[in-house]
């Protein structure tokens, strides 16, 4: 069988992982990796600043800031290639899956979106326990761990210089915000305390901002999940259930989104969401093998 | 839109919690209850002996014992009608599949089969928690709980009035079994663990036969799963995973299997395993409220 073409659209923490998770897996051939500006080979891969300098590619992994990812979700599904995203606007997300269908199915293309871990493999589970007792609280609770989309919304505020924003949870699905800032020369911490403290990604949460002389110092990239469903199937209440996990944030997004480019190729042309697609079509092997080694 | 007509065939453990969860969705219409031997109504619910008795029937779940799921899936499958059933005789699944996707294309019918908890919704976890880390080890850890199939076997043994087996969790996907056996008059106790002992369900399990008075006394349809995977997403090791759930036995089974029928009528002819049915097709309401809720 061929291999599936893929390559790697951005290079920053999920791209640098994307890289490492194609390369990984055997039914796939890392075709190139796409930057805005032009730099060197990575490693001995092909770096280019326009995805047509590729060659023929089966699906592009986005891995640029999410806000990019509609645009660039456009372009190449325009050209008829399969996109990959982890696009984690949750307001947008079904806003977005409409506007790429039709594009997609007017390209003969698919596009499957938002497929990190939270949107992404967490949905899944949380489809399957609704499917398992559909009356019940789901509670998501994430971390510790370091949240990007806090972590650039601080760093995008006057005066700071680096910074990190840590998830804690507290149960039920409430997480509390350990911000660190490391502030520049002259900037007044107290005006950026405020500031984040009345943006929209804190303004609901229970917030903690600390000043530190070098953010740098305290980032790691490990992430936490722990999912709790209590329920009642049929008529039998306290059915119970409970995922968790620990694990390296981008390797983990960019490895699901490298399975769904996998799956992508198997998807009829239009834009779907993980809950959309069959768990088999996301592995590698065959039909055979998997069901009788996983079900 | 019009109700799914689903029959619920046999009345066990499994069939009673089936009644109760079709009852509870809203999406559906609970027809009647096939026996073999014909009893009065059940709750005001009609029981027959013959599904033509029910007139048209959209899915029947197959709440037989797991050996008669073969044969009356295939007879269900060529009158047209959609199947679902929890056999979980784990070596013949893919053969089984085989022989209903046959029957189902041949009858523009839907087969989910091997739908209740372990093969099934635990199936799910699994297949996606290789696509999340492609490397490692999954443990499915069962219990502690009552095992229908190694009870049933006990049951068989001659000398045996009553008994229950339990499976008991000892970590990386080993088992305990502890058997309570309630013996017939002058029946020779140690004839009959003997007999247990070299049975195939239990010769590769460490298990414990003590003899009891009532085993009734001791029966609970409470049971348990712990899943673990380590594993490496791309080349990054140690990304754990953890799945737990605790939950009435029969309850979960039947409302796996309640959530396949509604499943089974949005895929097309053939029988498919739950890896292969996306989970968004297992739910009840509209795909935008899904999404949009769930993702």
């Amino acid at each position: 069988m061929d291999k599936i073409r893929v390559a790697v659209v951005g290079y920053g923490n999920i791209g640098k992982c994307a890289v490492e998770a194609v390369a990984a897996a055997t039914d796939m051939e890392l075709v190139g990796v796409v930057r805005s500006v032009s730099t060197e080979s990575i490693y001995g891969i092909k770096v280019v600043t326009d995805i047509k300098e590729l060659g023929n590619v089966d699906a592009a992994l986005l891995c640029t800031p999410t806000r990019l990812v509609p645009e660039y979700a456009a372009k190449y599904l325009n050209m008829g290639i399969n996109t990959v995203d982890s696009f984690d606007i949750h307001g947008q997300i079904f806003g977005l899956r409409g506007t790429l269908d039709e594009i997609a199915k007017k390209n003969n293309a698919a596009a499957i979106i938002s497929a990190g871990w939270d949107p992404g493999s967490d949905s899944v589970v949380r489809a399957l326990l609704e499917a398992c007792a559909p009356k019940g609280i789901t509670y998501t609770n994430f971390g510790p761990g370091m949240s990007m989309g806090h972590t650039v919304a601080v760093k995008a505020k006057k005066g700071v210089k680096n910074a990190l924003s840590l998830t804690i949870p507290t149960g039920t699905g409430i997480h509390r915000r350990m911000v660190y800032v490391e502030t520049l020369p002259n900037a007044d911490f107290n005006e950026i305390k405020k500031s984040i403290l009345e943006d929209d990604y804190f303004i609901n949460d229970e917030t903690h901002i600390v000043q530190v002389d070098n953010a740098d110092k305290y980032i790691d990239k490990g992430h936490g999940v722990n999912m709790q469903r209590s329920g009642a199937s049929g008529t039998t209440h306290n059915q119970f259930f409970e995922f968790n996990m620990r694990v390296n944030n981008p390797a983990l997004t960019s490895q699901v989104m490298v399975a769904c480019a996998r799956a992508s190729m198997k998807q009829k042309p239009g834009a779907y969401t993980m809950i959309e697609i069959p768990v088999i079509d996301l592995l590698e092997g065959g039909r055979e093998e998997i069901i009788r080694g996983l079900v």
